[in-house]
């Protein structure tokens, strides 16, 4: 028998913990580490397993791994990565696999990766997607570095991987050095624009349509049934089922209207804005928690600024059908937005993103898991240099059948004063996207007046600047 | 008579130039230089004055200049700086004082700062604004750099400087360190903000009103006599009213539709990101530019797309007027937005920002110099501690009596297919900002069932994690 393993896994908290027992679920034998000898103890005492064993140091995890050695990090991002590598690189040899599990910044990763490629290393940022529950039954996964050395690690990837409908694993090989981490980092923003839809849907259906808790988990769990079937739809549905378990009445009520983030969909937005790409849905979203987090201002603003007069609706089934077209045809431009910065990003960095496999290891394991990410993939399957997902026939013509029923809910919430920032935003990308007109004409004139900056003409090529000192 | 000069002028192009000969134009002694000996010889030739001599290395100009030497840099934000001042270093000693007038971004002024104060050498980078003409006839000035030494150059400044109603100087010392750049960068930003609003307020009175050009002259001359005063105004009146000088017809109809941007409005938004400040609105100008720039895809998509029906408006005259009130209370919130930002840089960076008086120095020579900024400063003379400007008296009073007009015009743009995203993220923020509900606690139940993230309880102190696996 080989006593020797088949990966090393750094890191054993709860994600780690879990990758590390979906590995050995899947016949791989695992040799585990912690920082802290406890965790690794704790984790072998209450989940033992006949393929998963501890170790008490990196120079012994290293030592008991099969040859090329695949050791994979499932640590803090940030500069615990940069101490664990340090510590590791003296131990690796030329051939081995370093792949990093975290949410790393796709920068940090390309440095990480170039630094480790000079030892002859190979370096994986990898994109793990679907929280704990993912880890262990089957993540979304996004690996990202060396091509050659793809082959060495992908059997292990692909087997603990989500499977979809067509029993197809959820990972796919993404591209070269952060490319994995910069598609991970993508994916949360988009998770992030879907969640605030969701909310503003909720607010829209609570607020405007008077829908009690017992509704909107009727509500919900209808949608899920339909072409919005997905994991966020779902679990929205059965939380407003859920009672509270320290007071009476739904948890729902009694949860702080404040969110929480950790970085990722700010990083989206900041990406967006340095490539030049609207990802606007995102980045209301993200600016849309920050603002929930000012509970006091709030609170001070919401008793001096006048409240608006809710005039509710006649018809609460025609609302929430209306509310639904709205959340969907707002899906289907933040998904627009998003794919249109991985677009972007595979050109500018030369990654050579395939837009349809990224949408289809989404389809399982991940938050945004949804059947709508098998028509994305249908649509750049049909047309790869697609220049946006509002432009295939598929989505097109949801977009053109819904786009009323979006202007009306996003008009609904500005005239009812309910914040419905991502399905504004949605409305507002829709018509600057197809835009005939959008005003440029007059910044134009106004930089070349203040500024002298100049213009370009509709009628012919060429820069040109207008003498605005003469008298009209 | 004294030989030696008051001050030397490092890029002698447009801004540059301007800026040596309004020096000299207020008696101050000026030597410039330009890396072009041709440039400098070109600026003697054509803008001949009895203060301003050229000189032809970097040795001569600074061996030419009173001690403390004052050198003032007009040239390229970017690493032309970090050139100069690495030819400068050696031929300046303690004292000597450098000052950055180019749009450089604040932390690259910081670590300048950092590196001359090592040599005992006082570095100030200088906001500018107002264009060519503001250099020349008094532009609006933010020096920010360490204040034991803003005494030598405070004289020149304060001379070049716009001059206000009240005939203040439209100068005065920011903070330390990059503080002037940054304050720059956020007018930069507010200024964005500002001509998108106007921009929307043209495309709602023109394709949802139906105003001529004539009426669109006319309608925004009649806006710049009252409370929307402002340059920025002022020449859009007059834009409308130009012929145009290569083909029949008016100028503003034969302008490309789509804005160039040179980066400090990006720069904004992705700093408020960094800081986790909200400012929507100058975010959504800054991408209508880039949404603008897509010239074909608009066209394809706006054959694509089905168009909106144009439902036209009863009343032309109450029209404008609801446009003019959204306006400015948009305004009003693209201001609270940049101020709050730098609000909390003040706070962060530890710069001890006056809001008032960075408002005062705005009100003449720059690009958004409004009637408007005395009431800021108002405001924040009343109350220097003010969280946010919606909640000063004299614009909540505005707000309340205008919002509703606000809401009317943005949900006019949403339903009438009119890209408005400046002015549907004013009302959104305006919503977010007194939201009693915002939909977080949805979201932290979400993050908590996903990814065990934990919620907070209105209820009760404390994090709290549900049991989600219990059956309901």
């Amino acid at each position: 028998m080989n006593k020797l393993y088949d990966i090393g896994l750094v890191g054993l908290s709860v994600m780690g913990r879990s990758l590390a027992l979906n590995m050995a679920d899947h016949g791989f034998r695992v040799a585990g580490y912690n920082r802290s000898p406890e965790v690794t103890d704790r984790v072998l005492r209450e989940h033992p397993h006949e393929n998963l064993s501890g170790f008490y140091s990196l120079e012994a995890l290293v030592s008991a791994l099969e040859r090329p050695r695949k050791v994979f990090l499932m640590i803090q991002a940030g500069p615990a990565v940069d101490a664990v590598l340090e510590q590791l690189l003296p131990l690796l040899e030329r051939g081995d696999v370093v792949m990093d599990g975290g949410n790393s910044y796709f920068e940090d990763t390309n440095r990480r990766a170039e630094t480790l490629a000079e030892a002859g290393i190979h370096y994986f940022g990898v994109g793990v997607s679907g929280g704990e529950e993912g880890a262990r039954r089957g993540p979304s996964v996004m690996p990202g570095g060396p091509r050659e050395a793809y082959g060495a690690v992908r059997p292990i990837l692909e087997a603990v991987a989500a499977r979809a409908e067509d029993d197809k694993p959820c990972c796919a090989y993404i591209g070269p050095g952060g490319a994995g981490h910069y598609v991970k980092m993508v994916h949360n923003g988009i998770e992030y624009a879907d969640m605030q839809l969701i909310a503003e849907a909720y607010l829209l259906l609570k607020y405007a349509g008077g829908f009690t808790n017992r509704e909107l988990a009727e509500t919900f769990a209808a949608w899920d049934r339909g072409e919005l079937h997905s994991y966020l739809i779902g679990i929205t549905a059965d939380i407003f089922t859920r009672q509270d378990d320290l007071a009476t009445g739904d948890l729902i009520d009694h949860i702080l209207d404040s969110a929480g983030q950790k970085g990722t969909g700010r990083w989206t937005s900041i990406e967006s804005l340095r490539q030049g790409v609207d990802v606007s849905m995102i980045t209301a979203a993200c600016s849309a928690r920050v603002m929930s987090n000012h509970l006091e201002r709030r609170a001070r603003a919401g008793g001096r600024i006048a409240a608006v007069p809710v005039t509710g609706v006649d018809n609460k089934s025609a609302f929430a059908e209306t509310v639904r077209q709205a959340l969907y045809t707002g899906k289907i431009i933040a998904y627009a937005q998003g794919f249109s910065l991985l677009a972007d990003a595979s050109g500018r960095f030369g990654w050579g993103l395939n837009l349809g496999e990224i949408a289809s290891i989404f389809r399982a394991g991940c938050i945004i898991q949804a059947a709508f990410l098998g028509d994305i993939t249908a649509a750049y399957r049909a047309d790869p240099a697609l220049e946006s997902l509002l432009l295939a026939p598929f989505f097109l013509d949801r977009v053109n059948e819904r786009q009323e029923h979006l202007r009306r809910a996003a008009a609904a919430a500005v005239l009812g004063g309910i914040p419905a920032p991502a399905l504004t935003n949605a409305a507002a990308y829709l018509d600057g996207f197809r835009a005939r007109a959008c005003g440029a004409n007059l910044i134009q004139a106004q930089r070349d007046c203040f500024g002298a900056h100049t213009y370009e003409r509709a009628d012919r090529p060429g820069s040109f600047h207008y003498d605005w000192r003469k008298t009209p």
